[in-house]
């Protein structure tokens, strides 16, 4: 935690170069806590989330285990797993954190009804994004055509209601109406990803992109921390308290992922360099240099109109550093994750309870992938 | 309801002619009372709906209040209304034949949860199916583009859980359940009907399209019929019996959709004379003609390979219609009516108590548009 607090502490006004860069993949990585907390996670969750994906109907339950990685396209068994269980881990941090194993225990079925909330988003997403790849595969859409990618979400969204609605815990019925609100956030967050698209990058604005950040990201992660301190029996302040953690954390998050979709490593990120670049995204780094009124802005402005061979999208990548667009979402990660930080101490201010959700705080601003 | 018993008390080898045609635009329409239930389902419903639309995020609220028919394209007002509220009348009927009118007023939100899931599934099939015509106006994918049709289809499928989830009633989580359940087997009803786009007509059996159509019509009628016994108090057995009632009543009202999406008066149905034809639609009077093995159906498979001007649509639906596919259907819907009102008579023996749901399930299966 050392590293993240160090940063966290630091006022966004002082000079990147003297912070220690959160995000930066030559920091050095304390993630052995963070990458245990979500292999416990994706052991307890699993068998949650592929009974409920066996439940399915033949064929969506053949585009479901492709999707999550457990199927080859041909049906053939695949060693893959289904994402970093980052969600999944958030809700039964904050159930430990507010209520202890016990709640921990009896969190397991929302935990996995929200990262099946989480695979719906990702496979309508990639139908309506175009998107061709994800976790260094072919996305399902490009696989199985756009009709069965926007059944299986469809089917993924009701088995996570569905997984929620059939778990006894008193809690249920709350969380499931929570996670249902989220998911009208998430397509809020979505419809305006689509808009912005079809605009210049001079006509959006950093308020824009931030609210969008916030229903396509911060949503679910607060939604996560809310559902594991519902499942702990928390008083509502303490609920809200531990959302607004995992929104704040998520915005970081957002922060961090856009930075890394234009600098990461492909070979890490699986998708490919500059991806985000050349399909011309409003990432937040973007609309940052954009805004800045620097000489690189409007270097910027001019190679993003149409960025198209390798070498446009590695001299738009420049230009948005120059701009100051990578230091200013490292500041605003660090400054979001500072405010998570106070919500949390809100409502868990024992160091020690914290811990998990603290652990994965710091994993998912730090990951260089 | 004379009108109906009679004909579904006829034996389905009695030679067509001799029977009271089901569907037949022509037959005295009796429909007062259901109109009149259906009327009242409306005034009871569309507040709960309405308020779950305008609780939408602005964007997809307005896609929403298009599809619904409640606001134009250009957002001013619109006096539209929102289809027939065939669903959510079987909910409150269900309701009122096991409970009374307390039930009824309880199962108000339950009515407006299985509208808001037609809904969603409306949108989403529109854009895989590439229609562009509902309920005489262009469909939301040709106004606001895939992208939203997908993301207000898939808002109202989880306003629809939310609206239960946030109910008091202690049938609402089973009825979340059952709701949820019931979108999964929507979906995989979807998936056959555009898997089986894609065959020849002569590759596709009777029971293929039967399964798809108890998937994609009869289970939400039976979640329907099932939500109201379920907020009715009833018992697992009278649950269950309702459902049948209602997946049976479902298979007859789409043999009768069916025929109507052949034989149907344009300026009625709001689609085009012979839209189905030519779409190339697998529907159950065209499958159970080409499967006669009559002079008629080799016919038809020569025209329906391939039919492009009207004439050849008008030869399509006189060759279905020879190869006995109209009069199977007509017969075939009786059938499922027969065995609607055997489920029905096991949960609700008095027909004082059934009235409702009987006039429903008439008013489906002889209605003309």
């Amino acid at each position: 935690m050392g590293e993240f607090m160090t940063a966290a502490r630091h006022h966004p006004s002082e000079a990147p170069e003297r912070r220690r860069p959160i995000g930066d993949p030559s920091a050095p990585i304390d993630g052995h806590e963070a990458s245990v907390i979500l292999e416990r996670a994706r052991e307890l969750v699993d068998p949650v989330l592929r009974a409920a994906i066996e439940s399915l109907p033949g064929s969506m339950r053949r585009i479901a285990l492709y999707h999550f990685g457990w199927e080859h396209a041909d049906g053939t068994p695949a060693a893959g797993h289904a994402g970093k269980a980052i969600r999944p881990a958030l809700v039964l941090a904050a159930a430990t954190a507010l209520g202890g194993p016990e709640a921990r225990t009896a969190a397991v079925r929302a935990a996995a009804a929200v990262e099946l909330v989480h695979n719906f988003s990702l496979l309508h997403d990639d139908v309506m994004d175009r998107d061709t790849t994800r976790r260094h595969r072919p996305t399902a859409w490009t696989v199985f055509g756009d009709a069965d990618a926007i059944l299986a979400g469809d089917a993924l969204q009701a088995l996570a209601l569905r997984t929620l609605a059939e778990d006894p815990h008193p809690a249920s019925g709350t969380a499931a109406a929570r996670l249902a609100g989220c998911v009208v956030e998430l397509c809020a967050g979505q419809h305006t990803d689509v808009a912005l698209e079809g605009q210049s990058p001079g006509e959006v604005t950093l308020d824009e992109v931030l609210g969008m950040a916030e229903a396509k990201t911060g949503a679910l992660l607060g939604c996560a921390c809310a559902l594991g301190a519902l499942y702990a029996g928390a008083p509502e302040g303490d609920v809200e308290a531990l959302d607004a953690f995992g929104r704040e954390a998520g915005l970081a998050f957002q922060l961090i992922d856009d930075v890394i979709g234009i600098w990461g490593d492909p070979a890490r990120t699986g998708k490919p360099a500059g991806a985000d670049l050349a399909a011309r995204k409003k990432s937040l780094p973007v609309v940052a240099a954009l805004a800045s009124g620097t000489p690189a802005a409007a270097r910027l402005a001019d190679l993003y109109a149409a960025p198209r061979t390798q070498e446009d999208l590695d001299r738009t990548a420049l230009a948005v550093e120059q701009a100051g667009g990578r230091d200013w979402a490292q500041v605003q990660a660090a400054d979001r994750m500072a405010r998570a930080l106070g919500h949390l101490a809100r409502a868990v201010p024992e160091p020690e309870a914290a811990g998990g959700l603290l652990a994965l705080a710091e994993y998912v601003t730090r990951r260089s992938s």
